[in-house]
This record gives C-alpha cells, sequence and structure tokens, in this order.
C-alpha cells in the first residue's frame, strides 16, 4: 500500500480495553510521525542531490558550447566567441536571477507570463527550492549557448550582449512560462483547459530550449548576413571550416556529458513512485530516468552512425565535424520525448534527424543562409522533428506515468493515441516559429 | 538487528486481551509495512543516483581517450582518431543495446554466454534497471576506447569500425559474462561450483576491460604493423612524439576525474549495510567505496611518481607524457583489486605497475611493436600485473563483505588466504590472452 | 517532532492490561528500532553520495589549473607546468594520506595542529570516513594548484616539488586544523574558548585555501623574482601574454564547475534538519546548499561583468582573459561566506571583488612582481576581500542554522551582527600572512 497515516483516535479504539488505551495508541502514532517526517527529510535530500548534480551537468554544457565555437570558427575569432560564451553564463546568471524566474515560473499568474519570485524574493518557498533555481538558470545559459553559435565570427561584442541578455532574461523565460510552468497555456500540467486535451509534452525541451535557441540564431544570423567569402561572386558556396577538430570533439563529447543532466535531469526528482507498479516496487521514477538517459544514448548514436554512411553516400568523405553535428542533432531531437518514449523509437528518432540536418543543410546552402556551427539547422531543425516525433510515438504507459492524474489523456498518433498530441504540438512549432 | 517484518498475527496474540486486538495489530503492521515500502522506494532512489552518477563519469573517460589520442598522434592524424573515438561510443551505444548486454548479463544462461535482453526486450525486471545497462555500456565503450589508442595513425577507417563493433558487441560481453554475470564460469558470486572454490575476484576489470581492451588493441597493432619511420633501417627505435603535452595532460586528468566512476561506481549500490557491522552502524557499502576512491587516487599518485623518479634515473629527463602514462598504468593495475585492499597495499600496486610499465616499453622496443600510446603495455601489462596484485593483497574481511554468504572463501596469498584465488587469477591472465 | 526513540518500558506500562503487554510492547519498539537503524544507513548511504561526488567536482578543479597554467604561459614553457600540475595532485595524494590529514583533522589534539591518524590508520571511525579524507585531500592539491600559477614559467622543478609537497603535507593542513578542526583555536565550533566569542566563519576557505594558495604563491614569485623580460630596461611593464584563450576559457569553466563541488559540497552532508523548521519541513540543509550554490553563481558573474565594463573603461579593450581572472576573483570572494549570506548580497561580493582585483594588479605592477596567472593578486587579494566581506554580511538566521547550538553568537557587521566577527576575521588575515 501506498500511504500510512496515523491515527490515533482509530488505534485507540482498537487497544480499547487496555489500561492506558489512548496514551499507548498516541505513542505509537508518535513513533510513526517522526518516521514519517524522517522519511520526508531523507526525500528532500536525495531529490536535492539529483537535482543539483543534474544542473552542474547542464552547467558543463557551456563548456561543451565554448569547446565547439572554439574549434568551428576560424582561429583568428577564437577569442570574441569565447568571451561571448563566458558572459552568456555570467549575464544569464544576473538576468535570471532579477527577471527571468520570474517570469518563467512565477505562479500563480496568468497562461503568458509569470510574475513573482523576482529576485528570488520569498524563496524558498514549498513549491520551489534554490535547487529548482539553479537548473532552470542553467537551461536558460544553454538556450543562449546555442544562440552564440549561428552568429558567431561577425557579431559586434556589444550586440550580442544585448541580445543574450534579451534572450536569456525575457524570451525563453516566457517561452518555458508557456509549456513548463503549471499556469502556461500549453502546459501539460495545468489543473483545467489543455489545449487539445493535453497540452504539449515537451519533456526537456526540443521546442522550448533547443528550437527556440535554433531560431533565435537564425534571426541573428539573418540580420547579419553570411560572413565574407562564405559564397562566391557567383554565389556559389565556399566551406570555411573551423580551426580544430579536437576541440569541436572536446566540445561534442562534453555536450554529450551534459545532456545526461539536461534530459534525465528535467525530472526534477528521483525519489517518485508510479501509480501502476505502488510504492516498494522495483520500477519508479528511477526506472524511467534510466530509460531517458537510455533513449537519449541511443537517438544521438544512431544519428551519428547515420551522418557517417549518410554523407560518405553524398559527398564521399569521411567527416569527423558532420559525425559531431548529427550526434547533437540526435541529442536536440530526442530531448522533447525521452521521457516518453521507447529505446528503439530513440534508434528511429536519431535517424530522421540526421536527415532533417542534412535537408536543413542543403536549404540553407540554397538559400545563402550562413551558419558556422549549423546551430539554427541543428537545434532548430531537429528540434521541430523532435516536437514531431514526440506526437508520433509518446507510449501510453510512460505519459500516464510522468503526467498522472487525467485517464485517458491523448499520446503518440502511431501508438495508437490518437492526433491531439500532434495537434497541440504542431501549434507549438508553428507559435514557437511565431515568436 | 537488520531486519523486522512485521507480523500481525504474532502481535495479535501479544496484545490478546484488548477487545480488538487482531484489528490492532492488523492497523500496526499496516504501518509497518508502508514504512517498510517506503525505506524500499528510497533505496531504489539512493542507488540509481549513485549509479547513474557514475556511469556518467565513466562516461567522461570518453573525453579522456580522445583527448589522449590527440594530444599523442601527430597533428596530422588527428581528424582520423577523433573520428573513431567518437564512432567508439556511438557504435557502442547500437551493438550493446543490439546484443552486448544480452551476451553478457543474459540469465539465465550457461557459463559461457548469456542470452536474453537482446535489444532490452522485459526491461526493467527485478534484477536489471536501464541505469545498469547504461553504466555497463560506458564500460563496453571503454574497453574499445582503450583499444583505439594501440592501433592509432595507420588504420583503415572501415576496418576499424567493423574491429570496435566486435569488440563491443562480442568479445568484451563474452568476457565480462564469464567473470561478472552470476552464472559466469568463473564468477565469484556464481551459486556453486566456483573455480577453484573462489572464482576470480576482478572488481572493476583490471582483466575484463583492460587486458581484454590491451591485448585487443596488442594484436591490432601487431597486424597493422609498425608505423612508418618509428623504427629506422637499421631496426633503432625512433620516438614520434605526440603534438601536444597539454591535451595528453587533459585526457590524462579526465580519465582520473572518470575512474572514480570506474572504480567505485562498481558497487552499483552504495546502501547496504555489512554482516560484521550491521544495519546502523557507520561502517557499510559507503564506507567501503570511499575506500575504493582512496586506494584508486593512491595507486595513480605513487605510480606517477615512480615513473618520475624512475624514467630520471634511467633516461636523465623528467617527461610529464611519461609520468601521465605511469599514472594510468597505476588506476588500471589497482582496478581489479581497489575494492578488497588496504590504501597501504595500494601504493605498492602503483610503485610496481610504474615498473612493469617500464619493462613492457623495453620488451616493445625488442620486439619492434609500435604503440603510440603504450596502451597495450599499459592496459595490457599492468592490467595483468594488478590480476596478480589482488590475488597476493585481498584482505580476507574486505573479500567477504563485498562477496558475503561464503564463509572461508580463499583471500590474498599475503595476507594468509592461501595459494587458491592467485590460481583463479592465473587462469584468468592465460584464458583471456588466450581468447 | 524531530526525534522519538521507542521505549518498551513506557510502552509496556501503557498497555498494561494486556496479557502479554510486555512482550507487545518489545515486539513494537522493536520494529521502530529496525527502522531508525534503517533510516540511519539512508542517512550514510544520502550524505556519502552527497560528498563523494562533490569531491570528484572538486578533483575535477585540477583539469582546470592546469588548462589555465597551460594557456596562460607562453607555448615553450607548457611541459614543465603540465608536469608540475600533474604531481601537484599525485605528490598531495601520497603526503595528504601520510601526514597531511592527520595535522589537520587528527583529533583529539591541541589548537595548533592535529596528530592521528597517520597513514589512516584506525580508519574509518565514527567521526570520520575515507569520502571525507578524499574530499579534503582534493582540497588540498587546489591549494598547492592555486600556487602552481603564480611561480610558472621559472621555477626548477625540483624545488617546486619539495615546495609543494611542504604545502600539502604541513603548511596548509595546519591551517586548516586552526579554521576548521573542532580543536582548531579559531574554529568557530570548538566547544569553549572561541576567538571573540565566535570563532572564524571561513565556510568554505577564501582564508584557508585561496589566500592561503595565494600568499604562499606570492612569496615564492617574490623570491623567484619576474620573469625575464616582463618588466623592460626602465622598470616599465611589458605584458607577456599566454598563448591559448580558448584554454584559458575552458580552465574557467571547469574551475566553475568545480566550484559547485567546492562551496556547496562543503556542508559535507545534505540530510541534517534545522532547528527552527524541524523534521518534516521543506527548509532543511538542501536549501542551504542549494542557496550556497546559488550566491556562488551570482559573485562570479557580477565580478566578470563589473571587470568587462570597469576594464574597458580603463583600458578601452573587451578582454576574455580579463574576465576569465574576474570571475574567479568573485569565486574566490565569495567562497568564505557563500553558505551565510543572501544571494543579493553575493552580487555585491562580487562587484567589489572585481575592483580588488583591479587594484591589487595595479599594485603588482608598481612593486614589479610578476605573477603569469595573477594567482597571488586573485586568490590571495580576493580571497582575503570574502573573509572581510563574510564579517560584514553574514546572515543571522543562517549563521545560527549552520553553526548551532549556541544562540546570540555575532555575525555580520552590516546586519546588525556587532564587530567580533570582523575582529576574528582580521585577525584570521594577519595570522595566515604572517604563517
Amino acid at each position: 500500500m501506498a500511504t500510512f497515516t496515523c491515527s490515533a483516535a482509530h488505534l485507540g479504539v482498537l487497544l480499547g480495553s487496555a489500561a492506558n488505551a489512548t496514551a499507548a495508541a498516541d505513542y505509537i502514532c508518535n513513533g510513526f510521525d517522526a518516521v514519517s517526517n524522517k522519511l520526508v527529510d531523507a526525500t528532500y535530500a536525495i531529490d536535492n542531490t539529483y537535482l543539483l548534480f543534474s544542473a552542474y551537468l547542464v552547467f558543463s554544457m557551456q563548456l561543451g558550447f565554448a569547446m565547439l565555437c572554439a574549434g568551428s570558427v576560424r582561429a583568428k575569432n577564437t577569442m570574441n566567441i569565447m568571451l561571448t560564451n563566458v558572459l552568456d553564463a555570467a549575464t544569464g546568471g544576473l538576468f535570471y536571477y532579477l527577471f527571468g524566474f520570474a517570469f518563467a515560473y512565477g505562479s500563480p499568474s496568468n497562461g503568458f507570463i509569470g510574475k513573482h519570485f523576482f529576485g528570488l524574493v520569498k524563496f524558498p518557498c514549498p513549491s520551489f527550492d534554490y535547487g529548482f533555481f539553479l537548473y532552470q538558470w542553467a537551461f536558460a545559459i544553454a538556450a543562449a549557448g546555442i544562440t552564440s553559435g549561428s552568429i558567431a565570427e561577425r557579431t559586434q561584442f556589444v550586440s550580442y550582449l544585448i541580445y543574450s541578455s534579451f534572450l536569456t532574461g525575457l524570451v525563453y523565460p516566457i517561452v518555458s512560462h508557456w509549456f513548463w510552468s503549471a499556469d502556461g497555456w500549453a502546459s501539460p500540467v495545468r489543473s483545467e483547459n489543455l489545449l487539445f486535451g493535453s497540452g504539449v509534452i515537451d519533456f526537456a525541451g526540443s521546442g522550448v530550449v533547443h528550437m527556440v535557441g535554433g531560431i533565435a540564431g537564425l534571426w541573428g544570423a539573418l540580420i547579419e548576413g553570411p560572413r565574407v567569402g562564405r559564397f562566391d561572386s557567383n554565389g556559389k558556396p565556399v566551406a570555411l571550416r573551423g580551426h580544430s577538430g579536437t576541440l569541436v570533439v572536446l566540445g561534442t563529447f562534453l555536450l554529450w556529458f551534459g545532456w545526461y543532466g539536461f534530459n534525465p535531469g528535467s525530472f526534477l526528482n528521483i525519489l517518485k513512485v508510479y501509480g501502476t507498479s505502488g510504492s516498494g516496487s522495483y520500477y519508479g521514477q528511477w526506472s524511467a530516468i534510466g530509460r531517458t538517459a537510455v533513449t537519449t544514448t541511443l537517438a544521438g548514436s544512431s544519428a551519428a552512425l547515420t551522418t557517417l554512411f549518410g554523407k560518405r553516400a553524398l559527398t564521399g568523405h569521411w567527416n569527423v565535424i558532420d559525425v559531431c553535428n548529427g550526434l547533437l542533432g540526435g541529442f536536440a531531437a530526442i530531448t522533447g520525448g525521452c521521457s516518453v518514449v521507447d529505446p528503439w523509437a530513440a534508434i528511429i528518432c536519431g535517424f530522421v534527424a540526421a536527415w532533417v540536418l542534412v535537408g536543413c543543410n542543403k536549404l540553407a546552402e540554397i538559400f545563402k543562409y550562413d551558419d558556422p556551427l549549423e546551430a539554427a539547422q541543428l537545434h532548430g531543425g531537429c528540434g521541430a522533428w523532435g516536437i514531431v516525433f514526440t506526437a508520433l510515438f509518446a507510449k501510453e504507459a510512460y505519459v500516464n506515468e510522468i503526467y498522472p492524474g487525467r485517464p485517458g489523456r491523448p499520446y503518440g498518433l502511431l501508438m495508437g493515441g490518437g492526433g491531439r498530441l500532434l495537434a497541440a504540438h504542431i501549434v507549438q512549432i508553428l507559435v514557437v516559429l511565431g515568436w
């Protein structure tokens, strides 16, 4: 059985013929209450340990973005982009503390924007602790990190700084409010009026983080125009290769490492039982977290291998930077549905993500769009595919475990769950694009 | 006392004169059962947190291998070896999911190879959860990472890919089945017919991972032959130094960092009491895990310092790359016995490992064997020494705590535990060599 | 309620009229005792998981120091300084095991130096486990890592080795004994005769680690004298810029990552309730740990931005290496008071730290002091400011939660807590300087 609250009144009647039945019942229930409180303490300690170390892993993605940038730009521009990466994290720290968190999670609020906890006043409270703030801050600066890649090598430093502050302090928080706050208009956990009776299931942010970061980068790069020399006088593309494959691989592996904080960490806590299995079972949120780490791994692996052979077929070369980008595209795609799909579906997710990236890069060449890190294509394009993927492959049992209390909610179209989740997710893509 | 299961029948008799004695006993036992279930949940959450973050640390060793390779090869070959490292992880992900895990842990099975859980069907189950799969996958790709170093700079990319898939999907899983699965013929935890009444104690894999990876690399490198220019026309060795000491140090430190997931993580869970101390004591598996982190640290440290002064005496130079290799040799050696020896023994382990590495490198020069990262010498040679070391220095109390339920089992020869463990370990070395 | 210990004697009386009242009471209390023991086990497992992973993070700071050094020195000196960094960790491992830990924490002892646990004999014990040793070792080598930066590029290798062993084996342990061991003369937790009725609150070591490391480096660098060419024939400074901004940023981010082990990890355990909130509340040590991670983040962020704009105003350039140093100065400053101040105070801490660093660098130029990594200025200067800062901004509630059992103890001067904490902290600065 799941819960037990000791009732001294009830137990006293049962022990009724004893001389001091009431006192005995009080004493025993007192014991159970103390144990119950200690279990509450232990739960906080376990969940905060899990969440804090996940936040540190997500933070380590900043190292990944920085090294990826350093390796992908030409050597002469390294110092500029490095400064950009450090400042993303630092300005993100201040602005997310002052405004961003409040806009994202300042509940109670309306469906569009939050309005409490500016500067973390009245913090912590029963619903939010500092670990949660830190975790969300790490997400906000990851979105900024994605953007920095798109506009590398040609952006004025001060304009970038304003842009980045705006993104982490306002744009990203508002989008995360819509999909992740309990008050958000498209949230899958709001108490009533769910979008298409479902809300959007974007678990760790294929849309909220990757598409937002990618699209923000896309606009930035469009405004900036391509780098000098990226297209020759006849408009033919010229490869401007980065200066270090080693740094690209270092960055890619660091992002892979950090993604284990990003996806499995998005559960926020690990000590939670699932209704179907109940307390005392080997199956609970800890299993779902492990499964999420596995789906993440498989999606990236399958995208990397698909890119390897696909690019080889298309270009005749084996190329490590393409493989790294394919791998990251697989991660960006699985991020949205990582927790609600089976491992085999993750392999499909990565396979398609690789081709989406190839296609987006083709389009970028045609439209003379220049993105030194392919960030808009990778995070924007594969992120969008991830949103669709989730709506196709989300499994009924997993959806109900992770978003409980609403039996019969929609799940993946190809899993027999109808089209309502897909409808909600297409709305998400359009809204993020528009915003 | 260690365990308590509330028996309402028993308690009802004790409360017999009360009016509703049976109901009261039911009620109280109900409370204890609920608490007991919640403790089970908490245990899963704690152990999975421990295991998952350990798995992430082991994964970070891929960064280490990649940087070590990048720094150790000549600049022109960087891109090739970097691609190799990324693909080790990616192909490992797919093949270990499809076959490898099943071959290794698909129990019930025979002593030679497992046969369940292909593609993780019927997963999770009471004995295995996704976190365990992820942890074992990280080990499998570490074995592949070791091999990639040996055959760096001269391997055709496609043949390497086949080789690596074969290693992570078949060769390594079978060896790990032998020594680590409860069904394995040489496992120290099988229920009967232990090899020499003992089985092989290769806790985190001096043999299963390092010797296998090292020997696989040795064969690979022998087949390939030395790099052009490694030995001059008179057969004298020519140093082909890598291009970056900084990357070697970065890789070494990353491996050191990851080894804290590799060795202490091999306990797989942290919330376990030991028979001698019992529940409620300050001493339990958490202490043994800390001790393992300490023995690992000391073995590496002592090997590094021994190499520093030893090489200085032999060559007259201080050399950072030699020191890094010595350090890693110490880690490879302590890996097998890290959990069952005392810290002072770990210092001896590292001291000898440094000389084993020096000796293996001497042999390699004599036999004109060329290994750009000294991987076969380091992981193969020092790994083999680690297997012998464990059989000499395993402490009785620790062996019985970690492999319980079989009093009087053999332990280290020099600790008074007889020669049967050493016999089993020599069998291991021969079998791994042969295989 | 906080604690409950089941008394069978008491319960037996309450159940007195039952036939087997004593046996029933024994049985029920037996159940509670078993649960209580299991909760003790779980607490050890949770706290050790927290402490061990924090120790691994602190260890990862060695990667950070190494990369920072590699990027900051001129290319020709890379190999030398890299060797230094590896050996700091390795010699630290041996010497801290043999002597250092005993000098620091070998209690019972006098206020000046500890005297038990040489070579970890009689270890573990109820007060210390291996995880604690590992955590303190990682701190000791961090102090050595700071020093190595100051004397980079001009130190004989052997003299450095002696110097480093001396620091990790003797100097640092003694200082940490004074301020952190329960027996230390300036400890805030000694049972009586607190310095100024307060003791020094140097939570994670602005003084104990950073000032000690910085001052040790200062003396080392003074003895060595400036690098050839650092000041021209007229005594004017010449910038000797390091060879890689990318490595500096990598190192800085790795240190940032590791600092989450350094500051929040210094709580040593996470499952602890606070008197004011009691068991079962959402607020406990886990919240204070999260808050500490937030103050750390904000201090670094604010220092980085202050440096960015301050240096721009002073020199007209945007400079990534200056920003990285500013960031690290903010971290060094917040380290002492990270757990006892509010997030808004951390922003002030970082703002001032940036100017302290600018000032120290000005002084260094005037006095022709040459420190390739600005380590003495950064860790010494900002560390000293951090000690003062804590004495000004420590909040009453937080001080009493973290250093409980002594109501009315002094806290921050500007928070209304009087000047006694400041007096104690000025003594600390003077003593560390003198020592």
